[in-house]
């Protein structure tokens, strides 16, 4: 794996401690200033813009119901750009969700620029595999 | 919009024309060679690599009742990476599908590396609109 995979995941980790802790400060920290973002969270339309999607996370985390951690992410790096996909779930055993997750490189640093969550059909018997091309 | 973003949504036009076509090999060739390739169907957990992904479009472009097309899509580029946000369905005017298309550059032509698509709870009743940061 490469640096920039590694500082990729690094960076889908924060988001998904940021997630857990419902920590709004954190999260917004962890989302592009430089670049538009965008974010599709599980049946809903697409956000457009700071405003919006922040204002879905601050609702997100405000409900302390909602759990979510992230198993099987793997990262896809191309200069600038990056995606990490992975699963998500209350429980990293048993994800009922699957999430793309887009950074850009800000100032040397992975920022969120895009978020796609939705449901899995069935809960997935085993990590994804496969070869990488 | 620059043209990197107008060419990103030309490659995006050319992966739904390819899936409207049921035209697999055009379809193929609209895929990543040289970078690994991912698809999220709806539903479905990841495909990784281009055999598994390339199966999956071989037995989904052989279903004729399945019938998508492609609305409201908007680029966002930085360098050799792309992402396409786009809603789908069988009617442009009742999307039921949103996508996240991400697209790598190779040999300056945009070719696609991922492909997430996930149900909307709701048929949306506006295109997404917005600030672009």
């Amino acid at each position: 794996m490469t640096n920039d995979e590694l500082a990729a995941l690094e960076a889908n980790d924060g988001f998904y401690a940021a997630f857990a802790a419902r920590d709004i400060a954190r999260m917004d920290a962890l989302w592009a200033r430089e670049r538009p973002v965008t974010c599709i969270h599980p049946g809903w339309s697409v956000l457009i813009g700071r405003v919006a999607v922040m204002d879905s996370w601050r609702a997100i985390l405000r409900d302390d119901t909602v759990r979510i951690e992230c198993s099987s992410a793997r990262a896809y790096v191309a200069g600038e750009m990056a995606y990490v996909v992975c699963f998500e779930g209350a429980r990293a055993e048993a994800p009922n969700l699957v999430a793309t997750n887009v950074f850009g490189r800000e100032q040397g640093t992975w920022k969120l620029v895009h978020h796609h969550a939705g449901h899995l059909a069935d809960v997935p018997t085993a990590p994804p595999s496969g070869p990488t091309n």
